[in-house]
């Protein structure tokens, strides 16, 4: 998969880039990150925002250095690419969403910065919105290292062993049960019997009924 | 505000932390931040993680070097910071949770990373526990920049104009309206008159309505 990330900030992806699973899928050459300056696009000496229409307080992106960056980097790929916009006025991204986006070859995160994007960037881009949650940050820099770290590690191949994307939270829709490893006792906490028993069936039952009862007790939503 | 963040993966938080709105906060001393390496603090030899009891893909995080780390450098600060816990079980994040949390003076962010933490660190440590959407990801270490943006632009004096604050995405349970920078014409693609008009009146009916209208149909759960 090829990842291009758009964003007035290129230096802030290089540490979540550089380790861990999405170093991993880079040296694994299942993914190729490329990072975009949009202020070295811009026609009128790298000025990337202005004032918005109207008043208010912050400074808008302006649509031609996004476009301009966006219609480069199209040509020079000469493929066709799904295209990201990081807005908190996005789809509110989940699993679902992540494991679509894990099937495209070609993913192009727009990141958004100060009090956002000229609304002629949505209207002229036809991008995919997207928001990570009901929370307001200071860009879409973030928001795109979730986005890629959720969507690389379902990529066949990324992670060793396959079983960890079955199992995990979200795919049952329900919460994961507790989970307990080495020593078998600490300050007096002990794993719960079971679990060291030895008995297949039971332990599966017993990982079973707690993912339901911590999915009942916090997310009952997701029970629904 | 004094923010340590507990991490297997210090180094990926460094281009984050170091642009800006967390570096301006930093520069201005509103807000000072310390990673802590969970490597650092285990006794065995560095080893941090270890196989689930009852069987099951991944690696667990072990209690010892979580409750040692967080001990040594409760020592060393002697005041109490609050404590939070990154995981996808947590309380859902969300800006309300995001102000008060702007009000504390000192925030413990701890991260996970592979399947998880061994429930006993969750069970003894009496953190709050918070999950920042309902997607999969490789640890706590994106979450926590999550919210280590959304509280600290929340801090008095981080941004220059405090009315970015109050007008933004969620503040007033509605999405933003159309922003508009210059230039006036794009592409065919006009600024709305009314913006360009200088009305105060009606530019402030325009973006309520056009506030009302957008989060109506792309939003509608947030207007109830």
């Amino acid at each position: 998969m090829r990842i291009d990330i758009v964003t007035l900030f290129p230096e802030m992806f290089e540490g979540v880039l550089g380790h861990s699973i999405l170093r991993i899928a880079k040296e694994k050459y299942l993914v190729q990150y490329n990072l975009f300056n949009i202020r070295e696009y811009a026609d009128n000496r790298r000025c990337v925002d202005d004032r918005p229409y109207g008043g208010g307080p912050g400074m808008v992106i302006k649509p031609e250095p996004v476009f301009n960056a966006i219609e480069a980097i199209g040509q020079q790929a000469g493929i066709h690419s799904k295209k990201i916009l990081l807005t908190p006025q996005g789809h509110r991204f989940n699993q679902s969403i992540a494991k679509e986006l894990a099937r495209e070859p070609y993913l192009m995160l727009i990141c958004g910065h100060y009090e956002g994007f000229d609304e002629r960037i949505r209207m002229g881009l036809d991008a995919f919105e997207l928001s990570i949650g009901d929370y307001v940050l200071s860009g879409g820099e973030i928001p795109a290292m979730v986005v890629i770290d959720a969507v690389v590690r379902l990529i066949p191949g990324v992670l060793g062993d396959l079983d960890s994307v079955v199992n995990e939270s979200f795919n049952g829709d329900l919460l994961e049960h507790p989970q307990y490893t080495r020593p078998a006792e600490y300050r007096g906490m002990k794993v719960p019997e079971v679990l060291i028993s030895g008995h297949h069936q039971k332990i599966k039952e017993w990982q079973k009924e707690h993912a339901m009862k911590r999915t009942r007790e916090r997310r009952p939503d997701l029970i629904e």
